[in-house]
Order: C-alpha cells, then sequence, then structure tokens
C-alpha cells in the first residue's frame, strides 16, 4: 500500500516547474521504489493568471503563501522562490507549523541558516536542502550522511556554472570576459542580472553551507574570502596555460592549525593535470577529502531545471519516507568540534602576480627585495615573450604566505615607480 | 544524550580493522554528528590468537560467529568475511535474530542477493551495503536515494582498481599484461590470488548490484556478458591509443529497447576525451546518466582499508539513527518496472576487431565481404604502420552491431586462409 503525502510548493519558475513535471512523468517509479504518491494540493505563484504550459488542475495555483501554510493535509513544503526576506517569513512559518521543509535557495541558507536550523531542531522538523548546492549532484546527502564518520580535510568545489562557463570558453577560445559574458547570456547560462554568478557569491553561498556542514558550525558570510571572475583577462588565462594552469572559480574550505576552518570563492590557477581542470561548461564538480575515505569527486550538472529538480525529488522521497519517524538531525547538527573560522588575512596560499613593469636592469630586484623583506619565497619569475611596447608583463609564482603579508608587500611593490597598472594577485592551488 | 549501539564485527581483516581503527579513532565525530556511540561488542575470527596490532579489549575477540548471533545487545552485524557459503548462513541468521545487517560482500549479494533481500523485507530488518561497491565512493546511496526520481538510462563504471592499475600501466609505460601484473602485486595493488579482478568477475559482482537497484529486479550472474583483461596485449592498447581511445576494463548498465536491461563488464576502448578515460590506476569510477539528473560522475578509492571503512562506518550510523524507524525499504526494493535482461546475442555495440592477415591484395575485400553479408558495417580500417615480417595487423573499426551477428561474421572471418591467428575483439563505447 503506498502512503499519499501532501505537498505544496512555493514558486513555480525554472526549477518548480522541473519538480512538477517530473513528479508527474516520474509518479511510477517514485511509488514503485518509495510507496509514496505525491498530492500536490498547492503552488504558489506571484502571477496565477501566468500561462506556464503545464497542465495545473483548477484551485491548486494561489497567490497566497498562507494557502500553504494553513491546508493541513500538506505535510512538505517546498521553497522555490528565490529571494531572502519572504522565504525566510514563509520557511520560519511552515516550520512553526509542524511542516518539513524542502529548499533549494542557497541564500536563504548561507544568511540565516543558523537560525532557521536553530528553529527546526527546536520544532523536531527537518530541513532538506540538496537542491541549494551544486544541483543535481548529491553533495550535501554525501557530506552528511556517506561521510559522517570522515574528518574532512579539504573541499574543493566548482560551484557555479555561469562563471565555469565564461572561464572555459575565455580559455578554451581566447575570448575576452565582456564577449564571453555575452556568449553565455546568448546561449541562457547567465541570467539577465548575473551579478551573484559573477562576483562570486553564489558560489560563496554554496561553499558557507557545504563548510558549515563539514565543519559542525555555521559560518557567517564575513568570514569568507569572495572574488568574482569580473576582472580577469584574458591576458591571464593565457599566461596560466602557459605555465600549465587554468583558471578555475574555485571553493576552497579547509581546516587550519589550531581547527580554525578557512573558506574562499576566488579566480585559482589549478594545475591542469587535476581532474577539477577538466570540468568545463556549465558542469560543477566537489573534491572532498576526508581522513578516512581519502581522495573522491562528484561531478555533473550545477545548475537547470532537470539537474536541480532530480534533487529536490530525492529530497521529498526522503522527507516523505521520514514521516513518522525520529530523524537523525533535523538538517544541520552543530558539533563544536571546530567553531571558528581563520582570519582573512591569516590564510596560506601560494600565488600568482602579474605586474606591468618598465623594462629595464634593477626591476626584478626592487621587487625580490620587497617580498624578500616581507618573509615571502618566489618559486619563480617568467617574462612572457610576445608583448606590445610600453610596460612589459612579469610574472611571479609565489611560494606559500600570508594573505596579510602579500597584500602588504603588494602596497609596497605598487609603489615602485617601475611598476605601472595595478598588479594583479591570483591564488594558486596544487591540492598536495 | 547518545545512544549506544551494540554492533559485532565478522571478519577482522583488512577492512574489518580499517572498520574498528576508524571507529576508534573518530567516535568524537561520529557522536558529535549523529549522537550515537558504538558498542563493539564482539569481533569474529579464525585465529583468535593472531596479533593484530590493534587494542583489542579481552573478551571480544571471539572464534565463533555464534556469540555474535546469541548477544542479545548486538543490534547490528557487519559481515566483512569474505566468501559466501559461510556469510551466507551467518547473514540469514542475523536477520533472523532481527539483527541488522551490513556488509561489503560483493560476491554475496551478487549470487544471493535475491534470497537475502527477500528475508530482509519479510522480517523487517534493512542491510545495508555501500561498502560492496566501489569501496569509499558513496553509489548505493546515490542510486538509491538521491536519484530515486530518476530512471536510470546507462551507467558506466570502472569498478576494479586492480586491473585498472594494470591497464593504467600498460598504457602509461608500455608493459606488457604479465609485467604489469608483476607490478601490481609487489606494490599490495593484487593479491596474491588476483583471479576474480583480472577474469572481470570481481567488477561484474559490482555491476549486478548496481544495475539490480537501478532497474529494481535482482539480476542473475547468467544474464552478464563477462570478459577479463587477461588476454590484453601491450599491441591492442598502442593500437587503441593511436585511435585515440584507451582501454579500460568497463562496466556498462543500460535500459534497451522493451524494458530489457544489458549488463556487460569486458576490456573496452573509450575516447580518451572522455572523462572515464582520466580514470586512473587503482581508482574507480561510476558515470550515472537519469532522465532527470543528466550525466553525474563519482570518482573515489575503490578498495582499500580506509575508503572501504568509512562506507561501513556511514551505513553503521544510518542504521544505528533508524533503529526504532521503519525504514523506507531493507536495501532493495522489487519494483516490477522493468525484470528481464536483453538475452546476450542481441546487445548492440560498436566493436574494435584486429586481425593478423597476409599482406596480400583481396584480403580486405574477402573480411569486407563477410561482414557485409552479415549486415554489419565498417567505420573504418587501420593498417598500422610498424611491424615485423609475416602477417600483418589490420584494425576494423565496427559500427553498432548486434552481438550474435559478430561473432557469426567472426567465424566466417577467422576460416578465412589469409586470416592468420586469433581474432581480438573488444567492445568500443562513445557514451552517445
Amino acid at each position: 500500500m503506498s502512503r499519499k503525502v501532501g505537498i505544496g510548493l512555493a514558486g513555480f519558475g525554472t526549477v518548480g516547474a522541473g519538480v512538477y513535471k517530473h513528479l508527474l512523468g516520474n509518479a511510477d517509479v517514485i511509488e514503485r521504489r518509495a510507496g509514496v504518491v505525491f498530492d500536490i494540493r498547492k503552488i504558489a505563484v506571484r502571477d496565477v493568471t501566468k500561462d506556464r504550459g503545464l497542465p495545473v488542475p483548477e484551485g491548486v495555483l494561489t497567490g497566497n503563501l498562507q494557502d500553504l501554510l494553513e491546508d493541513v493535509e500538506i505535510q512538505i513544503v517546498v521553497e522555490l522562490m528565490g529571494g531572502i526576506e519572504i522565504p525566510m517569513t514563509f520557511v520560519r512559518e511552515a516550520i512553526a507549523k509542524g511542516k518539513i521543509v524542502i529548499t533549494g535557495n542557497k541564500a536563504l541558507l548561507a544568511e540565516h541558516g543558523k537560525e532557521l536550523f536553530a528553529c527546526a531542531a527546536e520544532r523536531g522538523v527537518p530541513i532538506y536542502y540538496e537542491a541549494a548546492v551544486a544541483g543535481g549532484i548529491p553533495i550535501i546527502k554525501s557530506v552528511k550522511d556517506a561521510f559522517v564518520g570522515n574528518r574532512f580535510e579539504k573541499i574543493h568545489g566548482i560551484l557555479n556554472g555561469t562563471s565555469n562557463y565564461i572561464l572555459t570558453r575565455m580559455s578554451e577560445a581566447g575570448l575576452d570576459y565582456p564577449e564571453a559574458l555575452e556568449e553565455a547570456r546568448a546561449l541562457g547560462y547567465a541570467e539577465a542580472d548575473p551579478t551573484l554568478d559573477i562576483n562570486g557569491w553564489d558560489a560563496a553561498h554554496k561553499a558557507i553551507i557545504l563548510a558549515s556542514l563539514a565543519y559542525g558550525f555555521w559560518i557567517s558570510p564575513e568570514d569568507v574570502l569572495v572574488a568574482g571572475i569580473d576582472s580577469l583577462t584574458r591576458q591571464d588565462v593565457r599566461f596560466a596555460d602557459e605555465l600549465g594552469y587554468c583558471i578555475k572559480l574555485l571553493a576552497t574550505i579547509q581546516s587550519a592549525d589550531e581547527g580554525l576552518i578557512e573558506v574562499r570563492v576566488a579566480p585559482t590557477l589549478i594545475p591542469k593535470t587535476h581532474v577539477l581542470a577538466s570540468v568545463n561548461g556549465v558542469f560543477n564538480a566537489i573534491a572532498v577529502r576526508g581522513d578516512v575515505v581519502g581522495d573522491t569527486l562528484f561531478y555533473g550538472r550545477g545548475a537547470g531545471q532537470d539537474p536541480t529538480a532530480s534533487s529536490v525529488l530525492g529530497d521529498l522521497v526522503e522527507a516523505a519516507c521520514g514521516l513518522g519517524n525520529t530523524p537523525r538531525c533535523y538538517g544541520f547538527k552543530s558539533h563544536e568540534l571546530y567553531g571558528k573560522c581563520l582570519p582573512q588575512g591569516r590564510t596560506v596560499s601560494k600565488f600568482y602576480l602579474r605586474l606591468a613593469v618598465e623594462d629595464r636592469p634593477g626591476v626584478l630586484a626592487a621587487i625580490a627585495g620587497a617580498l624578500g623583506k616581507a618573509g615571502i619565497g618566489i618559486l619563480s619569475v617568467i617574462q612572457p615573450g610576445d608583448h606590445e611596447n610600453g610596460p612589459v608583463p612579469l610574472i611571479l609564482m609565489i611560494h606559500d604566505a600570508q594573505d596579510a603579508a602579500m597584500r602588504s608587500a603588494l602596497e609596497t611593490i605598487s609603489a615602485l615607480e617601475s611598476v605601472k597598472a595595478t598588479p594583479v594577485l591570483l591564488h594558486v592551488e596544487t591540492f598536495s
């Protein structure tokens, strides 16, 4: 005998429509595998008159979120609205009414996860959020459940498909950033307003969720170093390539000394031989290193209607099957084995530094002197061959250096008379 | 308040010792995250006097499996013995006594899964088996839970680390098969008796488990086409490379027409550009294509003490947290949307065919004629340049062809006077 479970969808945009479509289309496999029949009782939308090209029975569409909250037959609500304030109020009220919440809203969780999971635990109602990180890739279940016996050493992720598409095209086709962005827009890979994709914050929201889950305390956005891809040049992509690297918008999550956690999202040089370097186009990937499992990698589409819907379906089944059971946790468990982030200035990394300098003797000595004084070691210096008249490019690959020391040395270097234009400083990750 | 859960380990070899070691070493993270303290009450071993270099309290080691079954405080047994007959009896008795079973025994499940899961469902006791497929990679949880809303279109896996190491070395270092096997042995990647690794059956056991889970009926070993890597030559590895392919021991699981399922494990040419081609050494990887999620890939160490222990720890926590709850299923649910395998002769694939032929006019015409008569199309013909005197190698890349037709044409070809030595026929997978 199958169990009928009433659900409500809040939001009927791209992902919401995907969930609806596949819940209908794959109802048979879901019922046979899990013994659950989902009854979509209400779908809250902004405009009930809009034609969505999907057959929705009369009385299901509503313009009022309260209709979902007040329907006692709705046991699970799926929040796919976007934005932060309205979803926050909605999710809080749903929890208060004892409804299980499924959300794909990374910004909501990154900003208010701490409060929401506290509400959930207090009320004894789980929140599921596989769709919030890396679309169809089951990284939340893997970190939360499969790797529960591991201490996490490092997690590296390519978590934003739009920026990865742009970087892939800059690298493969030699496009400039604005051209590649325009192409991504034309293909529907970048939204009308791609700000969060480009400035790193979409990836940072996902990194915050992953890091919080891995280290058992809710990480605050202020503790995350975030840099976007919007100031990257074709030139740096090419120089990186010549040095054996490619540039990815990489999320780095790791435990440093004294149990301090580092979370960073920034354009980063990674060796072309590393498997993450071959993650191209709109795909996402996450490399997880646990002290027991060792190195693992997860790869798939990180966004889009169908992959994200797949994660919501998985959460719906888990939630429905858990009804009446005591859940292990309510989606996130604070465990107090860690609890603080490394101050941003104290993070340590290798760097790629590109300068535009006068082409005359003594210049390198002055730069090397400034770095040496700051205790920063140089791995190699490269002067790319082909350049026009005027200042010449000079690339320094820098040994592990503290962020604060590096930036302070950079100020000194920038002030040198022989250094023209603003230096470009990028992280380098060698996955050692 | 943490819950104390009594467990028993049956088997204390490499993986069993790993589970023990990490249960002790990571007891704090497990307790904080899951609220569970595991009490290892009994460990059944063949020889209780053997020193294992691990501190085991007095009275825990036992030479008698009955001690685990009769201890009413043991709620979960972990079967890591190897072999089939003794584990089968043990698991059946454990289920009869209402104990949850965790096993890493792929041969046991591949041979007797149908019966064991029927026992488990009847008694209402789940079996967990993440450790049975691909070591530390959470592929069972992903296929069973995360992708529950998907119809599976294709699953491709590199599921045996030993053979993948050998193939990697044949390809990278140009070693012959016996040399590469010897090296794998010296490094501990191949056991004293590597038969099941080499002949494809270890990978086939894992493929059977994955395919059964994906398609909801228990697949019988007789329905699986299995070929090993032991007759591969350095020559074929090199020719494949020249054609843009590498050779992997590939498990192919897919739904064909009429809902028939195909499961095959065989050395297969895959394009060097596909991500599975870069899975080298002892690593495993599984590419899953679902109708909702699209293409995904999972990568990690497929064997060894620690990765496999990680999967057992994940299962232990899931099992412990589910105590007292109604599980969604008992590890495997027959769902009757599929139910039959494609007869082996009817499977369709591209092929690589290497012949040794006399170097004279008319030979190719005779071969092409035999293929044409069987309705088999040729994609390309290559005659590699460098060869010694005598018969010359001739390679044909064959269009999609039915297995039976291909093998029948091959008989005709082998009987040609101009064809010397036994032809080499390998599958080609282009992942279209």
